[in-house]
This record gives C-alpha cells, sequence and structure tokens, in this order.
C-alpha cells in the first residue's frame, strides 16, 4: 500500500462535506467518483465539476464517506467489503461508528479504516454550499485505531494536506470527548438561548444586538443532523451538561442575591475561557483594533478604499460592510493590528476619506 | 423647552459609549462638554476631537450620563440638580436607577430625566475605542417613565437620531426584560460555555471551529461591568435563568436517553428562535451565499478585486478575509444576495480569478 494520494478518491455522500472534498481532490488534479443514496446531489455535484459518477468496476484508492451519523458504520462497512480501499469518513463522532463497524468486519479489514473529522461547515447544507475552500487553515481531526494500518493513516494525513486543513491526531475516544466541549455543547447552549426568543414580543426582539446574533448563529442548523450528532456522542455530551448544571445553579443563586464575589468567579472564568481558545490559525491572539470608514454606496469606491490601503501599507485583517439599503454611504470596518490603527486613519484621512473615531 | 438639540451636550464618563456620543455630537457641529472622574480619560477624549473639559459657569442644554451602572443613579441625580438640563443615561438596566433617582428628587425635577439605551457596545473598552459610527443603524431603546416632560423626551429622540440609532421606544421595566432575554441570557450562556473550555487539554481546544469563537466571544466583555448589570435587573434574569434550567433538565435527559422526539423539539425550538431575530437593519432576512476567491496576499490585489465586483455590478453585502501569515495567497469571501452568486462567480473567472466552489 503506498501512502501518497494518487486516487481516484470515491466520495459516498454528496452534501457539503463530500462535495466540498470532492472539489478539493478536482483542483488537484485527481480523479474523483461520486455516489449518494439522492441521485439529484449527484447530478449537482457533477454540474459543479465535483467528479463523475462511480461505476461498479471503478477501483479507488481511497473512499470517503459523507454520510449523516445514523448512516456513517453501513456506509463505511460497505466500502470496507466491496474492496481493498482505503477507507476514511467525516462524521462529527467517531468511537460509536468504529464500535459498529468492529463488531461487522474482520480485524484485518478494520486495517484500513481511518476515521476523520474536518472543523468545518456551514449553517447551510447540501452541495450548492460546497467550496473547495471550506478546509483551508481549518483543523481536521485523524482518529486512527489502535489497529489502524501506518499506511493507511498517511494516506487520509495526505487528503488533510490536500485539501488545506491543518491535522490534529486524536484516539477516538478522545476526538469526542474534545467536540463535546468544542462544538456540541456550544451548539446546545445556542439552542437554548435561541429556544427563549421564539415567541418573545416583536418590541423586544427589535432591541437584539450583534451579541445574541453571534451567540445563537449556531443553533439555526439542521435538527435532524444534530439528534444523530448528539444521539451518537451521548456519554461526553451528559457529562458537560452535568457540570454547566451545576454552574448555572450557581450563577442563579449569585444573580438573585446579588452575589458579587460569586459573579466574579464565573464572569472571570468565561473571560479565562475565551482566551484559551487558539488564534484562528493556531498562532497567538494579536491585538486588533476596528477603524471606521464611511463609503459612498456606488460600486468603484469601495475598490478605491481598498487601494488606498494598499499605497498606505498596512495589511486589512479583515472587513466588515455595514450596507443599509435606505442610506446613500455605508460604513465599512476594516480590522487591522492596534498598533498600525493611528497611522492607517491618518493616512485615509489626508486622502479625503471620512473616518469615524 | 424646545425638542430641538442644539447643545451644548454634556457627557459625563468619557469611556467607549460617551466619548462616542461625544464624537457622534461633534461631528453634527454641536458644543460637547466632558467629565470623567479620570482625569486621563477626559484627555483621550479630548485628544480625539470629542469636545472640551466641562467649566462650572457652562449650562448644558442635555446631559448624557455614560457612567458605570452602580453610579448611575448618584450620577443622573448630581446631573438634575445642578441646573435645568434634560438628562438621559445610556445605562444597559433602566427600572432600578429610575427608582433610585426618584427617591431622591422632587416630581417636578423628575420630568427632565428621560433614560435610554444604546444596543451598541463592543468587548473593548474606554475611550480610544470610540467611534461617531458605534451606533448607525443599531436599535436605542428610549425609556421615558409615566411623568417625563414630552418635550424632554423629544430630545432624547432627537440624540438618538443625531447618532444615527434607531429608536425603539418602551417602558423602563419594559425594557429589563427584553434585555434579560436579548442580551443578559445570551451573555451568560456564553460564559458558561466559555468557563468549561478554562483548563482543556490543549489538543481538544485544538479542533474550535468557528461556532465555539462566535458563541463565547461576548464573554470576553468586563466582569466588573456585567457584575453591575446582572446586580440592577437580577429579577428578570433569575427568571430566565429558571427557564432555561427547566429546559437543560429536559435536554439533559433527551440527550443520556437519546430521545429523538424531546431532541427534536428542543432543536426545532432553536431554529425558530433564530429566525425571530430581525433582519441586521430591521428588514426581512435575505438569503445570501458566500463566493470564495484566492487573493494573492499584495496590497494592490484585493483593490483589483473590489474594483472588478464593482464594475460587474454584483452588490457586494459582507466580506470576510482569511489570512494566514504563512501562506502567499489569502481566501477572501464574499457575501452576495443567493441569486447573483453563480454570475458573480462567472465573471470573476472570466477576468481570471481563481474562485471555489
Amino acid at each position: 500500500m503506498t501512502s501518497e494520494l494518487i486516487g481516484p478518491v470515491e466520495v459516498v455522500g454528496t452534501g457539503l462535506l463530500g462535495t466540498s472534498i470532492a472539489l478539493a481532490c478536482r483542483r488537484a488534479g485527481l480523479e474523483v467518483l461520486l455516489t449518494d443514496v439522492a441521485p439529484e446531489h449527484v447530478r449537482t455535484a457533477t454540474g459543479l465539476g465535483a467528479g463523475r459518477v462511480r461505476r461498479p468496476d471503478d477501483r479507488p484508492q481511497l473512499v470517503v464517506v459523507a454520510v449523516p451519523p445514523d448512516h456513517l458504520a453501513d456506509a463505511i462497512t460497505a466500502a470496507l467489503v466491496a474492496g481493498d480501499a482505503v477507507v476514511t469518513d467525516v462524521g462529527s463522532v467517531k468511537a460509536a461508528p468504529l464500535a459498529d463497524v468492529a463488531g461487522r468486519v474482520d480485524p484485518a479489514t478494520l486495517t484500513r479504516y481511518v476515521g476523520s473529522h474536518p472543523m468545518a461547515g456551514s449553517e447551510r447544507s447540501g452541495p450548492l454550499a460546497a467550496s473547495a475552500a471550506l478546509f483551508d487553515g481549518r483543523p481536521w481531526a485523524v482518529t486512527p485505531h489502535q489497529g489502524a494500518d501506518p499506511a493507511a493513516v498517511d494516506l487520509v494525513a495526505a487528503l488533510v494536506r490536500l485539501c488545506g486543513g491543518v491535522e490534529a491526531r486524536l484516539a477516538p475516544e478522545e476526538h469526542d470527548r474534545a467536540v463535546a466541549r468544542t462544538s456540541h455543547l456550544p451548539h446546545l447552549a445556542a439552542v437554548l438561548v435561541a429556544g427563549r426568543l421564539q415567541g418573545a414580543p416583536p418590541e423586544h426582539l427589535a432591541l437584539s444586538g450583534q451579541g445574541v446574533r453571534d451567540v445563537t448563529r449556531v443553533a439555526a442548523s439542521d435538527p435532524a443532523l444534530w439528534q444523530q450528532i448528539l444521539g451518537a456522542n451521548a456519554g461526553a455530551v451528559t457529562d458537560l451538561l452535568g457540570e454547566v448544571r451545576e454552574q448555572l445553579d450557581v450563577l442563579i443563586a449569585a444573580v438573585r442575591d446579588s452575589d458579587r464575589a460569586a459573579l466574579e468567579t464565573i464572569l472571570g472564568a468565561g473571560v479565562a475561557g475565551t482566551l484559551a481558545i487558539p488564534g484562528k490559525h493556531g498562532g497567538p491572539v494579536r491585538p486588533m483594533r476596528s477603524v471606521f470608514v464611511s463609503v459612498p454606496d456606488h460600486p468603484g469606491e469601495l475598490a478605491r478604499l481598498f487601494g488606498d490601503a494598499g499605497e498606505i501599507g498596512v495589511n486589512i485583517e479583515d472587513v466588515h460592510i455595514d450596507h443599509d439599503p435606505g442610506r446613500p454611504v455605508g460604513l465599512t470596518e476594516l480590522l487591522v493590528l492596534e498598533d498600525e490603527a493611528e497611522h492607517l486613519l491618518g493616512a485615509l484621512e489626508s486622502r479625503g476619506w471620512t473616518t469615524h473615531r
């Protein structure tokens, strides 16, 4: 078995993740074979240039299973027994499907299975939301079981690199505890907060700011998918929800009694938690500052602003545009390193831009 | 009393909100007088062009109290008895400070007080983070008590308009119940989730994706400020936390028992809640799609991309730039109306841009 990824790569399940992986493989020049229980999804994915329909005599080097959690074990088992390809999957939970597959194939066959999980997604789903760039710079867990063939592990790691992901290697059970904390718990907290908004008076909801939008955004995701994820990781999620329940009781008592010391402890732990999250690309978090610029609502003006910022020589780390269809001038927020903000503000003003301090 | 805002406007407390209001008033040509217990904050604010230091013989038309919640009642009372100005404040909680002030001034004086609360802020604080554009298009609650002088209410509404805010008029108690739901509860949920990250193994935290970053972002805010906010709105917040505790118990049982029907109900309520939040500028939420474009990491390239997008004639609703210092090419995400995405993709490709589907 070679660990060089030469294809063909078969993608089983042409939803958001499967089609995005297929597009990334096509971008690298690999042959991609597509399978889905829904023929219209395969048609859409082939139409996007993600590959061709798989034929019975195809012999893939690597099979990527990208189906909903409930169907993972069936699809992984089918791929393992259908030929001699290495098989991976991109499911959100690793230990339960592995145990299921291990009970259905012999140990020699199981050596060809290596689970994985890219930390990328969207509230949107389906092949039309797919992008070859979806995984760029994102963490991607590779979770080999103890009997996995090292060459099979290397092949899956090669797929991660090809897709632009950043590999994180973890045991399956370890992975499941990690995502319970970094993904499943945040999701459920967002769901509980969003659930309290339903049915609230519109004049109350009119006071919604950016905070509640950010906290609840992920709660818009597909409930059918999340039922399956939670079902497959019930143990780790239940443990963490129990911890949150204890903390919630402490919090309720602290708010009710206006216990400043207890509130300080809880709020301080929250601040420490936000600082524990690594920077976007694994690097340290650098202090940023927002610079606001008024931009007339003509198409060419934004280009002129970026042209000027480029000439000034300050790197724009991120941009937000606040369009209001009713106004002739939009507000553009440029995120730059804190110690470059004053230079950018002064230089933009001297070029005639209206900035806001 | 005239309800035309002609100034001078006195701002008491030159932190993020106070200095931002001062800058917006200066932008409109009004005279602004600044006061703060910390002289270095006033110096910074005057240095930013937010106004001048208040002198004893100044006679402001409107006083804006922008001090921490614990000091609101003292500062509002002091401003009311110091002269005949209309007095407002920008505190996050309205009923408790009003009751406190009402117990300390006579009813005739109280007619000149009208509370308010702009729904704008930042994890950052202090005058250096201020911007005249902070309130642009944001909701801003105006919360007159029953005895408030209608002309005073009109004057505060004029300040909201001058700052670019969108007025929402609510009774003080109503306001406090609304922000408990749309601001205080989301904040506390973010704090509880972030608190579970503290001390987690780095290899677990390496799997952090955009979801947990969004859910926990607001938990980075100043604990000292939030202790005061929660202390002043303890009743409404405790009620809502009690509701969440009940829902959490239902959720824990549903996850533990893998009760799909119960999970469906809870997750579905979350989806409905996200849809209940009004659009960014109060309008309907329009379906958007992300278009990904590779942009070489030279300053002029971003300008060329926006120039081309402008010529293609597609309105860019928002932009995200995913810089990775280690790569020569950055990834730019353009958010556009869903039905314009294909046109933009094709037109950019024909101009030689590398897009990602």
